[in-house]
């Protein structure tokens, strides 16, 4: 049973500044957002990482909604023989399927992948579904669990099963389904930027980077503590490539039978480890309050007969701000001092502490304790529920600020190879650079410095004249380099 | 490819009364809920079925939430030794599982299951999680997609792979385990009244029928309309069993070390084939507006120059309603007719119809018909998103006490296996019948008649010395027969 044990949780948080990787890790662990499984690559997601994946959701299915998409659900198996129709798509993921064999004692006579994705399977019921253009355009979503078998794996970035979302929709036209593809991307953009704080550079993936059997692949970017950047959520205009595949025909206006245009797009609980890398620091975690699972931890100050007095009152606050929406622990265990709980929801990255005690009680006033800038602050309890809420409201913008202030500070723009080698190596970051537009070049870039193009900006033309910062041939495109997860 | 192919949709319901089983799949497939996929025994659930399951979940999540429950994740992948600790578990479920044994182009060195259920998994985790009874209790949910090797599927009913929701906690007591899995009996059977309209009887399973691996089973069992029951959720008491097997130990208040005492429960989207099964009719489906994905439906008569009078009434009701939180579709499609319109969504089983035309403008009056009893009323237009919101109300409980009546019909009581017999060759349903107990008996019975005991009610004691429906030995419970699904 050696393979599946489980290291026992960390007692302390590596420093950040001494070990980025290790200091994520711990505070997965740590703040109870995640485990190791006894099943190798797996993990286990803890009530407090899902909770803020089931806010994250909350968020996403309403943007959906909104653009006129509608959730379904497909099967997980696909038969080999039909996940085998469209050939880069098979190249791109036959290396990291799971196979299932049998089914109970019997093997099967044709063998079954395990989704890493569900155009396939989702394309062969389109065909079924679509006959005419008045069937289209089809908008839906999944919410699923896939598998992809991956060598070298870390909680929540990249684990042999994770839990996403994938939209897969059908259009008329070549218009629509780019519009749709652009239209998802910026949804996302506007989820990561307003309810993770989390800034993000949309663009468009190089062809080596973008998705297997894809046309166009958007990316958003982000920038983690440690300079690398983690692919945040894409979506793929897929063309007619899934459509010939699939057999996905329509009769169009004009009467003449024509292929669909289909896209896809998804993100997946990876959303979880770039919050944790945007906004962490030293003292663990920080969460964005719009998806914090607690807002406001509440510490009652155990002095005299605290129970009588103070913890009454801490529950009158706590039930009006539970009323207005706020989501609030108050954490009245008689086992843990008061600075053991300070420690402890500050590792775990509540946004905002409350005290009160005996004499707060006296004076009508509570503590707040801010945990992005540890500003503490007496506030009368008087228009505390208006004053909380305020408070969140800010917290929220100023670590979306703190983010974009960091993203600044590590981006910089260069069309000199060295420079871009000595700033890779030294404190990495972003890099605007002019690019030729060939794949030697990119994949020599790769190989030299491990910075790869994470996509090109839209809107950012290459300066007039500027040269290819590899092979000074003429720039095509000023993209966005760096290292990344 | 012949394999992978799925049938064209029916073009008519066949009557509920001619053959209930085609009615159900006819039901099933017109009304775009589910349907069948080309992987063998696996459905797509369709966004009008996922719409409903959506509204199920949200109901279930609220209860289990305010019930002290939290949500997370666990891996759908167990390696096979894990699997394979308790052994009652194995015998029961290794026969139907789905296995993994290749991960890309490699050969697995341990097989691995594909969750039929996680008892398994996550009792490992909380094996490593619990140390000490502060430590408890757990209390933990996860909605997920699990997979069983079934020979012979009904869409919805009986699928290789479903999704449900699966509650798995551990406590201190046996005392607290017993009353944690009958306060969940008792939210499935809220649940179902309240938010499906459908009557259940809660009771205890006979030990030939319990879990694999509980000491006890409690079930929640609903009546269809052809008077087979269906088994609609379950709640074991594990007892110590699991937390023998996978070693969750725990120090006591007392210091001894003691094993955690285990429960798991479940419902699945079966519950939406035991909807559709106790409301549908020969018009098709019944929904229940609490789970209703639309609950009104509104149809513009178009005449004359309806799109500049009837539609923006129309458009701005349908806001009214909205705003209010009624889910409402405005069937605005020129494509169709008002009556091909009637008939569809009669059909897809909306609880309400409102139609309005240029004569109800004139009378400031709109047409409500109700799905349900098929009655037609005039309602003036002031006062209307309060009338829809009551009348709906009204449906819900209409349905609900339509289907008690049904199973009040469908109910009989006997002592004596000749009119058992008979009862269940003829009009099935529940038979309330004494039993002695015996294993014997429940088997011979099951082989000559097909019907199983569904549960023993609670506080229904046989009648003072009466004795086996079976082996006129002495009865010591008053048993629920059926045949069932």
């Amino acid at each position: 049973m050696a393979d599946h044990e489980i290291p026992d949780l960390p007692t302390a948080i590596t420093p950040q500044s001494q070990d980025f990787g290790r200091w994520y890790i711990d505070v997965v662990r740590r703040a109870e957002l995640a485990d190791y499984s006894p099943v190798k690559g797996c993990m286990v997601i803890r009530p407090y990482g899902y909770a803020i994946w089931e806010l994250m959701q909350q968020g996403l299915d309403k943007r959906f909604k909104a653009t006129g998409h509608v959730n379904a659900y497909f099967p997980m198996f696909i038969p080999e023989s039909l996940f085998m129709k469209e050939a880069e798509h098979v190249e791109g993921f036959a290396p990291e399927v799971a196979w299932v064999t049998h089914g109970g004692k019997e093997e099967l006579e044709e063998r079954l992948v395990v989704r890493p994705t569900s155009e396939t399977i989702i394309g062969t019921m389109y065909a079924k579904w679509i006959q005419s253009w008045r069937d289209l355009p089809i908008l839906i979503n999944q919410w699923a669990n896939v598998v992809r078998w991956e060598k070298v794996t870390r909680l929540f970035l990249r684990t042999t099963e994770f839990l996403w979302q994938e939209g897969h929709t059908a259009h008329e036209t070549a218009e629509e389904a780019e519009e749709e593809t652009r239209r998802m991307l910026a949804v996302y953009k506007n989820f990561a930027e307003t309810e993770l704080a989390m800034p993000v550079m949309d663009g468009l993936k190089t062809d080596s980077e973008k998705f297997a059997g894809a046309d166009k692949t958007y990316s958003i970017e982000a920038l983690m503590r440690d300079g690398r950047a983690l692919q945040a959520g894409t979506s793929h205009n897929l063309g007619q490539n899934f459509a010939k595949g699939y057999d996905i025909k329509f009769q169009a206006r004009d009467k003449s039978v024509q292929y669909a245009w289909t896209t896809s797009w998804g993100v997946s609980t990876r959303l979880i480890g770039g919050v944790i890398m945007t906004h962490g620091d030293e003292g663990g975690l920080i969460l964005p309050p719009r998806i914090a699972p607690y807002q406001v931890v509440m510490i009652p100050i155990p002095r005299g007969n605290w129970k009588e007095t103070v913890l009454p009152k801490a529950q009158e606050i706590r039930d009006a701000l539970v009323a207005a929406g706020v989501r609030v622990m108050l954490d009245d265990r008689d086992s843990q001092t008061p600075g053991w709980k300070f420690n402890e929801w500050e590792m775990r990255g509540v946004p905002l502490r409350l005290e009160i005690g005996p004499k707060d009680l006296e004076k009508s006033t509570v503590v707040l304790a801010r945990r992005d800038t540890r500003e503490k602050s007496f506030v009368p309890m008087e228009g505390l529920v208006d004053h909380v809420q305020q408070l969140l409201t800010t917290i929220q913008q100023a670590l979306f600020d703190r983010a974009v202030a960091f993203r600044a500070e590590h981006t910089t723009s260069t069309a000199n190879y060295d420079e871009f080698k000595a700033t890779m190596d030294g404190r990495p970051g972003f890099v605007i650079a002019p690019w030729c537009g060939s794949e030697t070049c990119e994949a020599e870039i790769k190989t030299e410095t491990q910075a790869t193009i994470r996509n090109i900006p839209f809107g950012q033309e290459p300066p007039q004249g500027a040269s290819c910062l590899k092979c000074a041939a003429p720039a095509v495109a000023s993209a966005w380099f760096a290292k990344s997860y």
